[in-house]
């Protein structure tokens, strides 16, 4: 179903209760770009760590435009043994509403574009047709100038003069656009935990602080929310009562993390320092299909190809039919990128492969809220092209591998990766991943020739050798001279992360060590 | 007729017979927005010098897309009185041809792209059949990157180790993309004047230096020349020899500056620190419009609503006939904004305006290249909302205006228009032209009170108001110590402005002064 500002107030209700009804909920975006950065291997070093991925793409991929968004609901009928799916694609455009609401600015990256039009996808329908918002703050700004303006006409405010040329002058609503505000429905300020309590708390926090409010959390009961903001908004005018989010529901996506950060910074707030410490039930199928058992079953992960190997033997296909009055997908006619057939795709996978892994499993994803589970399965996001660090956890500390058989190297500017290989070609394979123009890491093959490499850098003038430990150290003083070191709360109660020194490495709650734990299996 | 990448190249002969054949040419661009600043009013301070509008300009305007150009070439039938005319809509995308390519980034302002929208603009049309386009340096590093990877496939070269994981190996063009090479139509290497021979000189000097080059450019015999620049380039594949460009013929354009800045930026180079003494044959219909005689008979210079008025007395519609094959414009049925029509349009207005004036005024317009004119009518490029300076001059310095009765006023970021009127209260009618949160010029009616106002500020703590002429002097004095001051080439071979010291004020070659200069009529 197409859902853009034409029929957006009355799809409304269809949207809440295919929410309310579902086991289980599938998303995916669409953005006018990935990166502003120079190119995509400086924004994704194999050697990044996860809160270090996390900066670059807030620093690179947010001024892009979330502009489709794809949310397929399954509801699973026992009777039938099949699921019941309802697709919604929402088309999203910021149309200033008048001359004093933002004029907001987007950037379109050409690679992206292109790919999209070859694709077929209708920009007309996004740029004519796509549904209004404004995050957070924007809404109250609006709101604020609509109460002025409506106090100041009804005689009780005190109007100062405002000159033609001002361009201070207080914002106007008038009265004949309350309509086009109810109209923009994409607003987010009213996000409800389970016991419909305001509540929310996205933070990223060291072991203690995370118990503490882990207790606190549970003494109200209360569960936080979710995905996708933009549904949960209390509405301007008040026609449609606020709902209570997915509940708790698990929220499905493959490749996740940059849909969950333009959710975020799209339809609600400024992205804080790091993720989150929230958003409990969601689940990467890029991730899964990554994992063992998956891993030795499955040899690409890309979307399409997933969805082609899931069809064959050991796995199954589920029976799905789309709900009555909805437009229903031919898998067979691949329809990939666009929002709602890319999420309706995330959704079947999840199913093979959860099924694939057996009841007991399948049973406690579709269950609401289970903390204990939420450390191994859930609330990890797949990150791109890292080495040795397979997601982003954003229900407790990240995984930190052992990088002893990696080298910092820093070089004049001219250097190519030749040189380093002409550098190190005393040490057998190496592994480069360029940081900028004069610096990259080098992993050796073997962790024992570590201290050999340093030992004959000793007297080189124009390359320089570290330890990654030493590394991380240097840059870790550096952060803390400019203040970043230790856990603190800012402004907008984000809790910015505690950084673990090097001698912790190895030591994380799951265990975690190099080489081992990528290849956890992806079971309870 | 619609131009897009797919056929481009069999519509290029088509193109270039229209404008061999035209008596005079119209153009018009559309953009993905205006400005990327903080708001329009900081943008077009109201007592901007023409420098520095075009340095906003250049810095807040640029990294948006020109994505259709409009092409009307009006050829004048004396048998029967009538133009015919022939209307180009070129759709442009800058879709990347292989990954070595640039990728390029544009922004999009929401209230252009909604306006547009509104306007029933295609953008699947730029998206997906957008021609594409390089600038001359892009041009040159693909073309040595193509030499590059042919002589290595020669076996000539000796190509050195490339790893798999480098961003920083050399580029390759592959053979199967040549014929796309050969497509990228909108390229721009190749810039010829009248006598053939390469030349190019866009820089503003002074009056000494442009005297030298105007005597050197006689001695050449030699006109520059023009837009568009992307029709006149040297194709990659030689199967279309270069053009000669407009050779000297008028280009008219309703509100021009933007349009000839994106195109030079776009298609051409990057934006010289100031405009540019080559564009000898432009004509922009608003600075017409608003110049005596026009001034006094035209209200509104809207586009739309100069065409309006032209078709009444005392102004007369030329008669006009579209050129058989091309698909005509019915004014009746208003298609503004698309950049073609608008093209069309702003030619009409042009020869209403020009015939009004007479057959002496209309047979100069028409003729090529005659330096006495082009000081005074032509390469003026209408400035919105400036008080004092109708236009930049790209053929000589620009007006000087006294500003006299102009005020500097420093005051705390609270501050709003009402307390700067409440200050000035006693000095009657102000005008107050914001330049940033805590800065602003306060126009007095007389400039006699000038000194009353600089006196009562003497022992005020939160304020501080400087005369217009001791703004400027400090402002000169920061360039200076920026190294800024005194002319000079730069690295590009354009020259910097001389920057002309406040002494000289109403003293321009034209005997310009304030206040009577803007009513110089527009004639001969």
């Amino acid at each position: 179903m197409e859902v853009t500002r034409t029929n957006f107030k009355d799809s409304l209700s269809t949207v809440y209760s295919a929410i309310e009804e579902a086991d289980f909920l599938a998303i995916d975006g669409e953005f006018s770009g990935i990166s502003d950065g120079p190119n995509v291997s400086a924004l994704t070093n194999g050697l990044d760590t996860p809160e270090e991925r996390y900066m670059k793409l807030k620093k690179h991929s947010m001024d892009f435009l979330l502009f489709q968004f794809g949310l397929c609901t399954f509801t699973y009928d026992q009777a039938e043994s099949k699921y019941v799916i309802k697709t919604f694609n929402f088309y999203i455009f910021p149309k200033p509403f008048n001359r004093t609401s933002p004029d907001t600015k987007f950037i379109c990256q050409s690679s992206s574009i292109d790919f999209l039009a070859s694709q077929g996808f209708d920009f007309n329908k996004v740029f004519r047709h796509g549904i209004p918002y404004l995050n957070q703050e924007e809404e109250v700004q609006l709101r604020e100038q609509y109460e002025e303006r409506r106090s100041q006409s009804n005689g009780s405010g005190n109007p100062s003069y405002i000159s033609p040329n001002s361009n201070k002058g207080p914002g106007s609503i008038p009265e004949e656009h309350r309509e086009y505000i109810g109209r923009t429905g994409v607003l987010c300020d009213d996000i409800m935990g389970f016991q419909k309590e305001r509540y929310i708390q996205i933070s990223k926090v060291d072991d203690e602080e995370r118990k503490r409010r882990e207790r606190q959390k549970q003494e109200r009961e209360q569960v936080t929310f979710l995905l996708p903001f933009f549904l949960y908004k209390k509405r301007w005018d008040s026609s449609l009562s606020p709902l209570s989010p997915t509940q708790g529901k698990l929220v499905v996506g493959h490749n996740m993390l940059l849909d969950v950060m333009h959710t975020i910074h799209q339809f609600y707030c400024v992205l804080p320092e790091y993720l989150l410490y929230c958003f409990l039930r969601l689940l990467d199928t890029k991730l899964m299909a990554t994992t063992q058992p998956f891993k030795e079953l499955i040899n690409i992960t890309s979307l399409a190809e997933l969805q082609k190997q899931l069809k064959e033997s050991p796995f199954k296909s589920p029976k799905v039919v789309t709900a009555e009055g909805f437009p229903s997908y031919d898998t067979a006619q691949e329809q990939l990128h666009e929002a709602g057939y890319d999420a309706f795709i995330t959704g079947l996978c999840f199913i093979s492969m959860a099924n694939y892994l057996g009841t007991a499993f399948y049973t406690v994803c579709m269950k609401r809220y289970n903390a204990t589970l939420t450390s191994r399965v859930f609330a990890r996001l797949f990150l791109m092209r890292i080495i040795d660090i397979p997601y982003l956890n954003i229900s407790g500390p990240d995984l930190q591998p052992k990088r002893d058989h990696v080298l910092y190297v820093t070089f004049p500017k001219e250097w190519k990766t030749s040189d380093l290989y002409q550098l190190f070609s005393a040490f057998g394979n190496i592994q480069v991943s360029w940081i900028d123009d004069t610096s990259a890491f080098v992993s050796l093959s073997q962790t024992d020739q570590v201290q050999i490499a340093m030992n004959t850098s000793r007297y080189a003038e124009s390359y320089r050798i570290q330890t990654y430990a030493e590394y991380v150290q240097g840059r870790q003083q550096v952060r803390e001279s400019q203040g970043h070191s230790t856990q603190s709360w800012d402004e907008d109660g984000w809790v910015k992360p505690h950084y673990t020194s090097p001698s912790t490495v190895g030591a994380g709650p799951t265990g975690y060590s190099y080489g081992h734990n990528r290849y956890t299996p992806f079971t309870l």
